[in-house]
């Protein structure tokens, strides 16, 4: 079968830099106090106001990204710099910490209870310093990046609710985000540094979450690695198990390691088998590894973002390996996303279906979805087309 | 029309007697580290051994109750008594809060973070002490009810994640829950201190969660009542304004306040218009009230306990002000929930429908559902019904 992949190619670049970088560029700018606005509806029209570092940091991040990878627009770098330019203001505490929400001018509303706000912070200041090469937001993302390191034995802190000791629980979120982002730092880290703590995250996900019997990857693990009978213990994310993979593949290509990039390509096929649904069609959000109920009510809706990690975690795996079941997976998750989360009016992709395939909510943004996975996924799609053409 | 309330009457008592209670007392006694089970399969096998207080309190409630105001079974008290030893055993902190969750053995899983942990473990002491005239039982009801009156206006602690004056914002759950707390309580409580703390909280829903113009009840507020334009600000949970109009009524009867009454059933019945699904029936979990997305993406599903509240609540304004519409609200509840919630094959009721009303987990409890609301309202509508065959 011959593939034309300068189709796909064009068909995602096309994507992004006419439909979905505009939609952001039109509508997500706030003028009159700095940062972006996230909640957007079907049209771009700002529903609410309130900005949330994890979404004000991952906007500065993919503009930044164009900037650096695809083409030197200085709007594109105008653009991250407002975002910059209002996390320097108002997005820390007192000790470092990054808050998780702020309201319109900048007044925090919630704590910095969530790690993760410091992980993305990190991530924008560390690629916009690669941008600018501004060396204030150099220093700003290798601060963070150590504070992030000393918290994480216990991110939480105070905030948690675990009591401790009854049942000790680790969650793939953190070593997940740290692969990514210390692969995305590496320009900025000694080699030693980078290959240190990618080897740590490494050998977490794919010794302690992957379950080597299932071959799928959990949510929350026993620090031993065990499985603990209850909800959260049993929690399958697919969408994040995914998303985990190519975070993987990304490492196993920098170390040209292929027994890692094929086990990573072995748990991101099981876990689409155990994440699709084979009634409607698309990713199921949230499953129970055992079968059971799971606790999480939108449990069988389809995410933009699931769908997005999925079309670039095949993409890669077929890149990298070769693997026809891959190139398959790929091709079934393209024509079930591409026919769905798109808005061909007006423009970006929906956010949320439900299980039939359905817009359950019309947004484009909003606490959770903000300029970040499509154009993240379309950028490294396109990239990863493109490659194939050029061989 | 003549409506035969005495079929209505028999109708509540058969499901009660004869498929709800029966389906506890069968699947969620564990005889082996004391406490319930709530988290049971559709066929009431246990999917799940996590004790939630909630729940746990909830069940100890419910069958002191039914002892106390249906029927003197034994079997009922001793119901209640295997949950009272539970929780008086492991519910409780050093510094008298209840916990939020136990392991099977009853070893403490999340920090008493959770007020509502407190309220329903007081109903629960309350009205087992009343049913046993177990003094200790009474002492701790009364011990934790003061507690909770000191904790009010601060009730996450130190796990609250709300920067401190930014946005302050008060919750309905807590003088919803303490109304009905306070009102069930009466009997241990003085006079004065009851319609003293009634007072306060028919105060703060009808005058400050209630918005005059609109006539819905807002799901939290500014001190002053104002709506803040944020997510949270906007929110309406209709089950929880109509939970809380009947818990209003009753103590509006108990006072013979037609006004408050009055005023109870007019936002009764606007919050019903507001959350109703013109489309495919049932009443929406959340909506936000100036009709932007709701954060929650469980937004349109159909709940039990709201379809309940529902049930009771218009059958209530039926009974006490004889306004028509109120009986038309019923019928339509009735013919929407009980063609599709009881489970004919395993008894009980199912928790979760989706938009279309179609069942979305097959569980009879979990996390949230447990042998609370179904048996509640079924005693509470069949106590009505009988009331009116009295007549």
């Amino acid at each position: 079968m011959e593939i034309s992949f300068d189709v796909y190619e064009l068909h995602y670049r096309k994507a992004l830099l006419e439909d979905v970088i505009p939609f952001w560029e039109h509508h997500s700018i706030d003028n009159k106090y700095g940062g972006y606005f996230s909640c957007l509806e079907r049209d771009g029209a700002v529903y609410d106001t309130d900005k949330f570092l994890w979404l004000q940091a991952r906007q500065v991040w993919t503009f930044s990204m164009l900037y650096n990878r695809l083409e030197k627009g200085e709007d594109w770098l105008d653009m991250a710099k407002h975002g910059i330019m209002f996390l320097q203001k108002h997005g820390m505490d007192q000790d470092g910490n990054w808050y998780f929400s702020l309201d319109r001018q900048g007044s925090p509303l919630i704590q910095p209870y969530n790690i993760f706000s410091d992980c993305f912070a990190t991530l924008a200041f560390g690629e916009y310093a690669l941008a600018s090469e501004d060396e204030n937001c150099k220093d700003m993302a290798l601060q963070t990046y150590q504070n992030i390191l000393k918290r994480k034995d216990n991110p939480k802190g105070k905030y948690s609710k675990a009591v401790p000791g009854t049942r000790p629980l680790l969650s793939l979120g953190l070593p997940m985000i740290l692969a990514n982002l210390t692969f995305e730092l590496k320009w900025m880290l000694s080699d030693e540094k980078s290959e240190e703590e990618m080897e740590i995250c490494i050998n977490e996900i794919m010794n302690f979450f992957l379950d080597e019997k299932q071959g799928i990857i959990y949510e929350n693990i026993s620090p031993d690695g065990s499985h603990p009978d209850c909800f959260e213990g049993r929690l399958i994310n697919p969408g994040h198990g995914i998303e985990a993979m190519w975070f993987v593949m990304d490492i196993a290509r920098h170390k040209e390691d292929d027994e890692l990039l094929n086990k990573a390509v072995d748990a991101l096929l099981t876990t689409l088998e155990f994440g699709w649904d084979k009634k409607y069609g698309g990713i199921f959000y949230f499953r129970d590894a055992r079968g059971k109920p799971p606790l999480q009510l939108e449990w069988d809706q389809k995410l933009w973002w699931v769908h997005l990690e999925a079309l670039l975690a095949t993409l890669m795996g077929y890149s990298l390996t070769g693997r026809e079941m891959c190139w398959q997976w790929y091709e079934k998750i393209h024509e079930y996303a591409w026919n769905r989360f798109p808005d061909p009016e007006h423009g970006e992709w929906y956010g949320y279906l439900n299980r039939q395939g359905e817009v359950l909510l019309p947004i484009k943004g909003g606490k959770w979805k903000g300029c970040f996975h499509v154009p993240r996924a379309l950028y490294r799609c396109y990239e990863e087309f493109r490659n194939f053409s050029l061989k």
